[in-house]
């Protein structure tokens, strides 16, 4: 069975397994403050480009998410967001559990226009009895989105725009951003996202990492206190070495990038090779999730030795997703392809 | 200047007030364990037909649905409501304050059926990811909704059935209740409700009191620990016999029904002057707020003396809202229908 | 059966009453925006010689500290207050319930001192695993407190000066301020707190009011969007006038001082008495509770006749709470001074 | 440098990092759904003796704790607990971030006894204002405490008689568990928490795992929804098998007992060599945290080579801990003893 329903089906990138052992009898002070998490800091900085800005590294996404957008907003403010946002209907409530309202933007495709912040947020004020709903504390985005499709330069800077002209921190959900960064086509650097957003991280459990997401506060007057937030949400690790460990090697040598775009080179392989073959796709994108749309006899053809999701339907056929990631092999690819001829 | 523009402009019904006057020196205990709650109670009771509820009384609406919402539901369960419902975007993400994420249900005239919630319900198990999902808690109806509109007791009977089924408590708010159940054409009794509810409230606030709503609880199971909750979200009034002894008023001699009747009377008078000078509704209420579409031109006139809400548009006229209450003088109707002609 | 148990055992003073009756069909617009609101907020800033300040008004005590508290701290920040404070241990755990940590002072007496609030502050930051703690993030004081006593002047500017060098708010509860304020020999004027507090409130429910505590903020800056705040806790009555009314009432010729002296005569009538009698006391309170030490059997032959608290054991004998309130009439203390000699 | 400070410096035994090495390019499903979570699961019935009982595994202690406590108590309910405990003073308010406070009892060595337990919520439900106060919900333990110490199987069953009794679940805190388990003298086993707990954790962290907790629920009528819950508190790791494969690997063959065992051996080593010196201790702790008292001149001069934490003052001389672990090498407690002598 080839497993092509996610991105975290394997353990870690091998360089980090070894990095571990490497580590493992070294003796640190826990909760993040050893010389690895410092180390990892320093690379992140400068990958940023950003030498200036805080960096913390939580376990997992939900974790950061909750705890990102808790130490943010003001009880009587809610996130903005996509209607398809992960914390607008993945993460068990979790926003809520804070106390915070999910202020969902219908889309189409899972991306947000800096229009429709405006609209929204002119909305709220001019109501007159705004008082009585919640107000927009902060704009939520993810890059790539959930369905893989990307943010343009032009894009991000009329967000950047909005939230200035609104007073909105801008918090960019990155849990697959390397492979958002190293997509072909792409005009968005980690360096434009360190100058557009206020709050933004590089997830690393769904490229390369066993878990980890780096948070990266270019707005420090934003999180003044924000370990005290980490520790309250459950995610200051006591071992905090494991993740700047994770974080040093990924941030050695650009594996982090090499890594993600293997994993979007083998996904617009497999794009070609269905265009080839004459099906469409979901939607357009150019990241580690595709998104075919085929005959339900193909889907289970291919379901007896390929995984995949369903993702809905689409008239007569159905939409499924193919996730490529830093751990997939070439032959698993190539054998879908034979597959789909 | 004659106000229309909601149910709460005045004080409280005479009797009322004469009542507090007449028991303002006698000295009872606080927090709701005087004499006065006690007969409220037993007045409601028997006006419910249920002689063994619980009956509670709160300050205002808000309070009351967060209160009994956040009593009812576990962390990680949410409120099933309309998309219009109160607690969706009028209460200032109150249920959110408390950790739950209300789950609208998209609706045309505010009222959701049985259909509907089985259908939310079963979608949620379906899903594979449902743990990462808000698990639907409580169903929340409002009755009349807030336009204005009446379960039949058959719809009632079918979100109870579905509610029975799928486990859910029933929670009808009744900010308005008064004018519901004194409505033309209704089939809805007092005593259906609470038959047909887990816990519902008696709206006092809207319907002749000061302030104060009448939480009936007929499956007191539910509410063990009811008073630590009323306690905790500030709606212990100290001297809770104010409102023992406004709710002993409007259910002493039909008070409640009369004055409700009343109101409901004047809005239908209103309907019929609007029908017969050709006008339209936004829809078919019969309770004491009315909608109807009306040019801008009359709307600009209308203001000049009149007092109502805008609702909204219809094309290139206008949706505006008249509310009638217990204290509406059918002079102030006949000079409003006067002015429409 | 004369009532001493607590200070909110009758309703309203009668002037209150009165003002309700004359406005009662005034139509007016809802959720504290009218003319009895605005009136009353003139009238306090008078009162308070800060003619700047916001004045919002609430319905109860609970609601009032719990709504300000969850505006003010971030959600990692704690209230500090004596271990005695209301929202301590009289709440229903309504502090905790936003999310916050209540830091309980150890007193005596229930003031806490300039000394202890800096002790605890740097005892917090100077700990090296103060990220795993909660941090202090504001100041609250009861004046007079819950066992009647008051901070003088210089211990108020004080608790100023620490909060200032500590970048705390200071909270002041005022559910029993009218009795603080005219007590005999405190050197604390309204204007005072108007200078040393962000926000306190000046307590109506328990001073002459049916209900209704009046928030002033000095410190506007630390409450700007309060209202939302208000709405989202259930506070925002949708018949706000009834605040503004009864608070007009209160301020104007001076009623709120002269009810409230009225009653710590009486408390301290009583207080003679007892003295002359023998009898010691719990604490030195000049207010309207006075807590005298008294022989069981003593207790027991007025309680056929009078009603009181009862506070605590001191050795052999107990202590007992006697409340006078606006209400109390002087032949009941007189009954009462009767009964004990 | 030698380090003594806590017992979570290194990384984790070579065994788990072997395994996850092993099984690293394994594909699994993700969220605690693959075999090797079920593996672990059954081990850890077995180790437990209830073939029965559900198995969570979580990340991080204080995610654990406040996901458990937060599933268990109702909005209006408090943790009872040593004024000590993890969850009062060291996980950063997370527990009244969840909206609930704890309730801390005075203890002299951390542990309470049911006869503590018993007159608290007897003492609540005995006062007449009861519903103003935090309803006691749950025990919370922990074994071994803060400092070391461990219950007695009496002890134990007295708290599960008095939880019976009043109807309250016990959950005991095992962040340490197998340094307890293993300890000289105690008669507790793992069977008899899984008898006596409703709910209990297995600490990973602490004992030779990179992180990762076992959550056991012999009553899971407690918490049926419980996986809700911890994607909603950010511990559902998107990569499971992780938790999975290090508590499989501690459960077989015994090696999480070895482990533990092997600590407490060392720690009572170095206190025996201790006591021969002549010095005292702080408590009678047998398990891998060990308290002496020395002379701050002793302090100074060990610092020079080893790291421990200073835990508070003994009259002129200072608290100490020094902490073993599955990692403490023979030779660097052989140095601390020679460096002692």
């Amino acid at each position: 069975m080839y497993r092509f329903e996610c991105d975290y089906t394997e353990g870690a990138h091998p360089k980090i397994l070894e990095a571990l052992a490497a580590t493992n009898l070294e003796q640190t002070p826990g909760y993040g403050e050893d010389s690895h998490c410092a180390n990892a800091r320093r690379l992140i900085r400068e990958a940023c480009q950003d030498p200036e800005m805080d960096v913390h590294f939580l376990v997992g996404g939900t974790q950061t998410n909750t705890t990102v957008i808790a130490a943010i907003l003001r009880p009587w403010q809610g996130a903005v967001c996509a209607d398809t946002g992960h914390i607008a209907g993945h993460e068990s409530g979790a926003i809520e559990a804070t106390g915070h309202k999910v202020l969902p933007i219908p889309t189409a495709d899972g991306k947000i226009s800096a229009e429709q912040v405006r609209a929204l947020v002119e909305a709220h004020w001019a109501d007159a009895t705004h008082e009585h709903q919640v107000q927009p504390g902060l704009v939520y985005i993810s890059h790539p989105t959930e369905g893989g499709l990307l943010y343009t330069k032009a894009e991000l800077e009329a967000l950047r725009a909005v939230c200035d002209e609104k007073h909105l921190p801008l918090f960019l959900d990155g849990a697959r951003l390397g492979y958002g960064l190293m997509a072909d086509g792409t005009d968005v650097a980690l360096s434009d996202l360190a100058r557009l957003c206020d709050v933004f991280y590089i997830g690393g459990t769904k490229v390369g990492a066993l878990f980890g997401e780096a948070v990266c506060v270019p707005n420090k007057a934003l999180l003044p206190d924000f370990r005290y937030s980490i520790k309250q949400h459950g995610g200051l690790l006591a071992k905090g070495r494991l993740l700047g460990i994770q974080f040093e090697t990924l941030f050695t040598d650009g594996l982090y990038f090499d890594i993600s775009r293997h994993a979007d080179a083998e996904a617009m392989r497999l794009n070609a090779a269905l265009r080839a073959a004459g099906y469409s796709f979901w939607n357009s994108s150019t990241t580690n999730q595709q998104f075919p749309i085929l005959p339900d006899a193909l889907c289970e053809k291919l379901s007896k030795d390929f995984s995949f999701s369903n993702w809905g339907r689409a008239g007569t056929d159905r939409i499924v997703r193919f996730a490529t990631s830093w751990a997939t092999k070439p032959e698993s690819v190539d054998a879908l392809i034979e597959a789909i001829k």
